[in-house]
C-alpha cells in the first residue's frame, strides 16, 4: 500500500503556458514537477492546466493552450474558467494543491474540500491582503526566508529540479558564470565586478527581463573575451555552460525567494558563490557547496578558496535536499498534515 | 404587505467607480437604480459595492473606493475580495442580482443561492464562453434585440432613469444634438452630415473615448457656430443642452445595446431620430417619439419632419417605459419567476 492510497490530489497549474512549459514558464514548471513526483510516489493526482500539457497524471483541462502564446484568449476567462472547472469538482478530491496564486483563495470558502497554495512568490504588495483573509486555509513557502508575516504556513518544501537533465562534471571549468533572468535583483553587474577583480573571465547567459538594465550596466562591459553574453539557455546549452564554470555568481540583490539557478549550478557540481540575502543560506551549505557572502570583497575573497569546495558535495546536497523525489515526499508530509489537522477539525466539530 | 417581504436580496455593483458614480459609470450607475428602485418598493436590499458608495439599502463592502480612482489597488485583487465577499454569505440572500459582468458566474455553482445577472454588455467575443457554460443560470437582457444567441434569459428590463432629473420643456430648441460617447460606434460624424444637409446648427456634447476620430472626423468640422462641440456633460448642462434641443441625432452606426441617451432625451421632451439598429426600435416609438431611419438621407428628411412628434409623448414614454421605478418593478417580474422556478425545481427533485 502506497503512502497516498485513497487520497486523490488535483494540482492546479497556471495556464499562462502549457505544463511543463516549453521554455518560460517557472510556476507551470514546478507545478509539473510536483504532479509526476506525486505520480512516481503512487498518489492518485488529477493535474488540472492547459489540454495540450504533458502529465502521467490525469488531465483535466478547459483551456486549450497557454494565452500567453494566443492572443485569442482572454486571460481574465481563461483563468476563472480553469480555476472555477476545479472547484466545480472539488468534492471529487481529498486535497487540491494550487500553484495559481491567489485568484484560487477567494473560492476556497465556497467548498469543503482543504486546499493547499504553495506561495511561489508575491508579485506585489497589493495582492497581501487575499493571502491574509483566506489565512485559514493552508500555505506552503518555497523557502524558510520567504515567509510573510502572519500566514498559516503548514510546512516549508523546496523546489526540487529533475537531477537527469544536469551532468556532474568532476573537474572544474576555467570561467566564472552568472545564470538567470538578467536583471538588476539578480546583480550580473557585480557579478562583472567580481569577474575583473578576480581576473576570471565571465560567461553570463539568460533571457533579458530589464531591456535598460542590460543596455547600460550589462553590455558596456562584455568583450566576447573576458565578460561573454550567450543568451538564453535550454537544457543542453546550460550543461555546457556549466561545464566551463570554476564558481557560479549569484550575487543577488534583494532577497532570493528560492533560487533555482543555486540548485542547477550545484547538481552540475559546481560551487555557488551567493549573496547572503533571503533564502541562499538555505540552498548553498557555506564552505561546503560554496560560499554566502556580503559584499564584492566578500565574493572575490570567495572566488580564491573555490578549490576548498568538493565538487561531489554539490551534487550530493541537490540529491538530498533539491531532487524531484525530495520534493514530493516534503509534499507528502505537508499533504499528511493537513489530513491529520482536517479529521481533527472534525472531531472537534463533533461531525 | 409588500411584495419583496421576507425576500432578501444582494445586488452586486462594479468597484471600479463608487455606486452611483461621481461622473463616469454605467454599470454602476443601474446597479444603484436598481438598488433605491427595489428599496423604495419595500424590498430588503443589501448593495454589495465601495465601501463610500451611498445607497438607502444596507451597505456591504471591502473595497474602500473605486479601483479606477485610485491608483494604489489592483483591480484584480479588489474584484474578486468583492466578489468572494458576497458568495461567502450567500446563504443570507434569497437572490444575487449580478450586475458585474461575467467573473461573479464562476463562483456561481458552488453556491445554493440562485443567481441573476444582467448582461449590460459583451465587452469581446472572448467573454462568450463563460456566459454560455453557466446559461443555466438567470440571465436578465436590457433589451430584446441585446440578447445573445443560447443564453437562457428570464426576461427583458429596461434601463430606468431618475426623471426627477430632466427638466420636460414643451418648446422645442432650434438646434439639433448629439451626445455620449465620441466613439464611431455612436456615429457623430453622420450626425454632423444631417446637420449640414438640413440646414440646423449642430452641438455635440460627450466624453472622448476615440481621440483619433474626434481629430480627424469631428473636429475639423467644428466652428464654434453652426457645429459647436462643448465637452462632457454632467446632469445640469445636459438640461441646457437638451432645452436647445430640436431634435437628438442618435446615428449609431452598430445596434445599441439600450441607448440611455435616447430615454434621457425624451425625458426632457425632445424627440429622437435614431438608426433602425438594435435596441432603437424598443427605446422609440417611431412617429411618435422620433424617427427610425436607415440612412443620413432618412435622418434629414425625418428633421423636416420632427414638428409632428408631440413632446408631451416623449416624457410619457420615458415615465411609461423607462423610469426607475418601472424598471424596479419589471425586475420585481423577473425575481418572482425566478422564485417560481427555483421553487418548481425544489419539488422536481423531492426537496
Amino acid at each position: 500500500m502506497t503512502i497516498g492510497e485513497g487520497k486523490r490530489i488535483a494540482v492546479l497549474s497556471p495556464v499562462a503556458w502549457r505544463t511543463p512549459p516549453r521554455a518560460y514558464g517557472a510556476w507551470e514548471t514546478v507545478a509539473s514537477n510536483i504532479t509526476e513526483g506525486l505520480v512516481r510516489r503512487g498518489w492518485d493526482v488529477t493535474l488540472f492546466a492547459t489540454t495540450e500539457s504533458i502529465t502521467k497524471a490525469k488531465l483535466s483541462s478547459v483551456v486549450p493552450c497557454g494565452y500567453a502564446e494566443d492572443d485569442s484568449q482572454d486571460p481574465k476567462v481563461s483563468e476563472c474558467m480553469h480555476i472555477s472547472e476545479l472547484f466545480e469538482r472539488a468534492d471529487e478530491f481529498d486535497l487540491i494543491h494550487n500553484n495559481f496564486d491567489f485568484l484560487p483563495l477567494t473560492y476556497s470558502r465556497l467548498i469543503s474540500t482543504p486546499m493547499l497554495t504553495t506561495i511561489h512568490g508575491f508579485s506585489s504588495e497589493a495582492i497581501m491582503p487575499v493571502f491574509h483573509k483566506y489565512s485559514d486555509s493552508y500555505y506552503a513557502s518555497i523557502s524558510d526566508s520567504d515567509r510573510a508575516e502572519g500566514l498559516n504556513y503548514v510546512g516549508t518544501v523546496y523546489n526540487g529540479i529533475d537531477l537527469s537533465d544536469f551532468v556532474f562534471s568532476e573537474t572544474p571549468g576555467e570561467a566564472l558564470v552568472a545564470f538567470g533572468r538578467i536583471h538588476p535583483d539578480k546583480g550580473f553587474h557585480l557579478a562583472i565586478d567580481v569577474a575583473k577583480r578576480s581576473g576570471r573571465k565571465l560567461i553570463i547567459a539568460g533571457i533579458v527581463q530589464d531591456q535598460r538594465y542590460f543596455d547600460e550596466d550589462i553590455m558596456p562591459h562584455v568583450d566576447g573575451k573576458n565578460i561573454k553574453f550567450i543568451g538564453p539557455v535550454g537544457p543542453p546549452e546550460r550543461d555546457d555552460l556549466l561545464k566551463q564554470a570554476y564558481a557560479v555568481l549569484h550575487l543577488n540583490t534583494i532577497p532570493e525567494r528560492f533560487g533555482l539557478v543555486m540548485a542547477e549550478s550545484m547538481a552540475a557540481g559546481v560551487p555557488v558563490i551567493a549573496m547572503d540575502l533571503g533564502s541562499c543560506r538555505e540552498v548553498i551549505a557555506d564552505g561546503e557547496t560554496g560560499f554566502l557572502v556580503d559584499d564584492v570583497a566578500g565574493a572575490v575573497e570567495a572566488v580564491g578558496k573555490i578549490d576548498t569546495i568538493s565538487r561531489a558535495s554539490c551534487r550530493r546536497r541537490v540529491e538530498e535536499k533539491f531532487s524531484l523525489d525530495v520534493m514530493a515526499a516534503n509534499y507528502e508530509k505537508v499533504y499528511q498534515e493537513i489530513f491529520r489537522r482536517e479529521a481533527l477539525k472534525k472531531v472537534m466539530s463533533g461531525v
